[in-house]
């Protein structure tokens, strides 16, 4: 069967064969592939900034924002059945025996660093055929999501997020009796998926980013009834203005300047949640004094997440459900191009093209 | 009866005479003003950086770490006995109902920024003889802790952020089945009871200052069972060599350019807490994407925190008590003197000096 790979020491990547995956065990599910998502991070490891195989094994298959379809399940295996839609997790557990996180499956919190990422970290992903994971690890999909559940992985970013939001706040009265305002930094698929998951909460939701107010990101941002600022036309001090209070900020552009600046626009009790990795840049200069002022003065929390567990993979899909009721067809808005496997490296190498492209594995195999 | 007081706008302070101030309200207490701490806040506000008289006055009575022993009683007070030694909260509720931490008395939280603080913002302070409060806003101190009883409110700090932590970290599993290494930086009487608090509760300490190896307050750390780092002979990395991995930060020293520094050495999952209010100072370079990377990838908190609140106190009660049994006697080598109202001045302004000076309204008054 084809996979994309990468072989990072060499600086190549291909679509290659790999042998047929086999029969799942006891425990297991075989999945056909039918769409992978394509991300930021895909594109750094195939620009051979990132991305580690398997250990003792040249090349990475990549992919990580996965949508199957079982196709044979192993014999204790019980609430799946073949022809059932799946969403398979991306991090795997370390082995460390005292890594509490892990040794509950909660490895999105993997104290030693060692976990593995399925298409990015010491495991192979999903950008192949047919794949063989644990059932414990698959995500029921309902068969009416079936053309948007790709975007699951993405989404459940911004579940992970709004659930540390609401745990860290509820160190205080929380919510106040008013409606919070989040500012969504960036309007890649994170940030637009983000700025629908805060705007069904009922947050009044700000996206600010680089794109013109005439682009189709704004119009979408508008269209979830958010308002979207454009960052050529208006400072963060027009941001300012525009989002009294600022209730929490969501960054999802990774550019740590902008962050650091925004940061002392915080209002009391805020949070401000990092969810963008940036690349390496250089110091820059920054007013920390009046941040760290802030952030006592005003209790404010900032907060990093990575990845999802359990929970928030299971609101991205309920939340997909509930963007497909409140806005339909804005989802399929976020798609720019579903292609097969063959057409893959034309997206994952060169210029970043649209929001969100798939590759659809049905192009290939039907 | 005699209090110290500044007036911001004339840039002068003096002991002046206050009228008496009567008998207490039914649900109040009137308490004699036993000591009160200085610390570097009334030292701001000495030097006119910061502190505001409460409305229509021009003077504000500076004192916010105060010692009481109560003198009257309202009627409706049942809890409280002329004689009891009390410590009194500094933070009062802002007067808007729609504020929820206010209205639930939790105004550490206040929303709109328009609380109080006693002695520092909009309400007058304890560095006078007597005082009329109202009884819930007082905490009762057990008889024993008479000498240590002032060191509450700072210590109050502390068991704040360790609430926090507390409150943050149990989004995840948490403790690690591991001792945690605490990290505090500064050793100020805020940074020294911190190392206590953190000691308490099975931390392992480490101090980082700029005080010399041989200093008593690193001796201090010491006989606490902690560690002390020279911030003269160690740089970020070799305190990063020394405490692996870097669970928790308390950062008690103001200094944000050191604080953002250490950032980058914090752990998986870790929690920076920052309790130190820098001075204005100019912008410094500093590697914010390095952090930013880090705080995603580990999922790490930053959280600022002020003041305390009922818990806090509460806890900080506790804990005097069981320093006191820990280590008998290290809290009273946290006092560099105890001086009369008249030499206030002296520690108030110019040079600061030692760890904790007490203004012991005893000696002006027996």
């Amino acid at each position: 069967m084809k996979a994309f790979s990468v072989r990072p020491a060499q600086h190549t990547y291909a679509v290659m064969e790999l042998p047929d995956p086999g029969l799942p065990g006891p425990t297991q599910v075989r999945f056909r592939v039918l769409e992978v998502g394509i991300c930021g991070t895909d594109r750094e490891i195939c620009g051979f900034h990132y991305g580690f195989p398997p250990e003792g094994a040249e090349e990475l298959v990549i992919g990580h924002e996965c949508l199957g379809q079982v196709d044979a399940v192993g014999e204790q295996v019980e609430h799946l059945n073949p022809g059932d839609l799946v969403v398979p997790v991306v991090r795997l557990p370390c082995s460390d025996a005292g890594c509490l996180p892990c040794v509950e499956e909660e490895q999105d919190f993997c104290n030693t660093g060692n976990f593995l990422e399925r298409g990015i970290k010491g495991a192979h992903g999903f950008m192949t055929e047919y794949f063989i994971d644990e059932a414990s690890r698959l995500h029921p999909v309902p068969p009416h999501l079936r053309k948007v559940a790709v975007l699951t992985e993405p989404l459940s970013i911004a579940e992970k997020a709004l659930l540390q939001i609401q745990e860290v706040q509820e160190r205080l009265p929380w919510p106040p009796p008013k409606e919070l305002n989040a500012v969504v930094l960036g309007a890649g698929p994170i940030g637009l998926l983000g700025c629908m998951a805060f705007q069904l909460r009922g947050y009044q939701t700000t996206v600010y980013s680089l794109e013109p107010e005439d682009h189709p990101k704004a119009e979408l941002v508008r269209d979830l009834g958010a308002t979207y600022v454009c960052a050529r036309n208006h400072d963060l001090e027009a941001l300012d203005r525009m989002v009294q209070p600022m209730d929490v900020v969501y960054e999802a552009a990774g550019a740590p300047r902008l962050a650091f600046q925004l940061l002392k626009y915080l209002d009391h009790n805020g949070v401000f949640v990092f969810t963008g990795v940036p690349g390496e840049k250089p110091a820059s200069e920054l007013d920390m004094a009046h941040i760290m002022r802030n952030m006592v003065l005003k209790n404010q929390v900032v907060l990093g997440t990575v990845n999802a567990g359990r929970k928030a993979y299971a609101n991205a899909l309920e939340d997909l459900e509930r963007i497909e009721e409140r806005w339909p067809g804005i989802l399929d808005r976020l798609f720019t191009a579903h292609i097969p496997l063959s057409e893959a490296e034309h997206y994952l190498v060169g210029e970043s093209r649209g929001i969100k492209n798939v590759v659809d594995f049905t192009q290939v195999l039907s």
